[in-house]
């Protein structure tokens, strides 16, 4: 007898994003209803957690036969407590360098074309042509990009059809691809901190990466630089950024902070040249129909072999 | 005897960016000083201006012996009062792509991810993830690039490495290129409108584009679609938008306005879902580089063939 074909428990957000994968029986739920189990009782062999927190992934033992969770973040190490060792997990790889990239380059853009100081004075409705410093464009800048995994590279991209000129930064030295030369290493960084306009952070926080950008990288930038931060606040010294950007020289883009959320009336708000954004890279709907490509792709591999595919956690379980 | 190499009187902002051409003696001058004859009371064949407005082109007339003026502007209108028939006159021709099409871009991903909110709410210093509307991003929008010179295609290019999908518009049907299948004309507006997430408009005033988004034009927008003015404020009536802006139907993001200067308390400045900065499209270090090396094409045509490229009124004089 043929086993029966896998049953999927996927978000009902995410099911018009989804397309048919034959040979998986795909069972919407509704993520943000805690009582209804997914699968409503039957065995449920892979569940897919939606994009916005929702109580299945702490209550997954809760449903009967799940074998293989995949997740919509990229972080995966909130969900490793909820989930017996035996379950497959895999994060969504992938998925948001489209949301991310686009903020940071939003970013990006809107600090050297002097936006944040343009909406202040629309808000007091005063047409006023003066910038708060010199005129600056991305197009013919350097841009340090300095995480060079799906984020970076959609950067890249990104800044290459604006006329920017990148150097890409990853953990060691790589071969370049269609968009750079090369990848630098990171050991390279102090080199080539003197020579960027812009520094965009893209890469994950880890016990190597926290403090990256400390007092003296921050020191080695060239006056007038921006920091742009999409990662995690603390692979840059919150406080040294600070005050290189209160003393007007350097200036800095945030999506995220140190600590965050951003206590409200603290002194990075109101520091001059510093653009602030409430952790909002992923804030997109474009993230859905990627979701939608990427779980197909994990249905199948799953059919296929029994097991997902980027698997973070193989080796120790 | 051979005729005596060309003289050309070039502002000084704008002589470190232009590369030498045989045969051509540059002179500099200091635009902002309307007493000191460009030239210093020699001859001058050639005379480059400024990209910000000084005394020389009033006083064009006064400077002996000039046959041919290279604007740094793209528009020309303005100048055509000052100078003889007989003098030969070009634009600035593809010099200001960069700079502007950035500024589109800015304000497309600036209206889109919601940043006009965060700098206001950063301005009191507070955390909130709230958005005043939906979600939104650039990728995966359909945008209407209306105008499809040198700006379109600038913007095109960014538009595409940010994944949107862009349907160019120029004043008839062309074949497409390396970033269209095709090019509407503009007699295709009505249908294409519908479509459109966000329309950008990159198209010169004229009798023609003079109201081309209306009432009825801006009413086929669907819901929530972002209108983007890069060009000049009277090729869309500014009141129709407005209003739709106001009954919260559609948005703005507009570097142009009618009138201009927008003035002091107008009501469009407080208008939800609109983001007004005060033409700064051309605000850009990127755009004398380039005028430099438009120039050194210039130089090299003239004294090639003693006829400037690009001329503006080569057919009436």
């Amino acid at each position: 007898m043929p086993s029966p074909p896998p049953v999927a428990a996927v978000p009902e957000e995410l099911v018009p994003h989804l397309a048919p994968v034959d040979g998986v029986e795909v069972v919407p739920y509704d993520h943000r209803d805690g009582d209804t189990l997914p699968g409503g009782g039957r065995d449920v062999d892979l569940l897919a957690l939606s994009m916005i927190a929702g109580p299945w992934l702490a209550k997954a033992r809760q449903i009967p036969g799940v074998r293989a969770v995949v997740l919509s973040s990229a972080g995966y190490e909130h969900a490793l407590p909820h989930l017996p060792e035996a379950v497959q997990l895999a994060n969504a790889v992938g998925v948001h360098d489209t949301a991310t990239s686009e903020m940071a380059l939003a970013l990006v853009l809107a600090a050297q074309r002097h936006l944040p100081h343009h909406v202040l004075r629309q808000h007091e409705a005063v047409w006023d042509r003066s910038a708060p410093g010199p005129w600056r464009s991305l197009a013919d800048s350097t841009v340090l990009v300095v995480g060079y995994g799906g984020i970076g590279r959609a950067l890249t991209a990104r800044l290459r059809a604006c006329e920017a000129r990148v150097l890409a930064v990853a953990s060691t030295d790589k071969p370049g691809d269609d968009l750079v030369d090369r990848v630098h290493g990171v050991d390279h960084l102090p080199d080539l901190l003197p020579s960027a306009d812009i520094v965009v952070l893209t890469l994950p926080l880890t016990d190597r990466t926290r403090g990256l950008l400390g007092e003296a990288e921050l020191g080695a930038l060239p006056d007038g630089a921006l920091v742009v931060n999409v990662a995690r606040g603390p692979i840059v010294d919150a406080e040294a950024l600070r005050a290189e950007c209160a003393a007007g020289r350097l200036r800095a883009a945030l999506d995220v902070t140190d600590p965050e959320p951003l206590p409200d009336g603290h002194p990075l708000w109101g520091t001059p040249g510093v653009l602030v954004v409430p952790h909002v890279g992923g804030a997109s709907p474009a993230s859905l129909p990627r979701m939608g490509r990427y779980l197909a792709t994990q249905l199948r591999a799953y059919r296929d072999s029994g097991q997902l595919l980027h698997q973070v956690r193989t080796i120790e379980s």
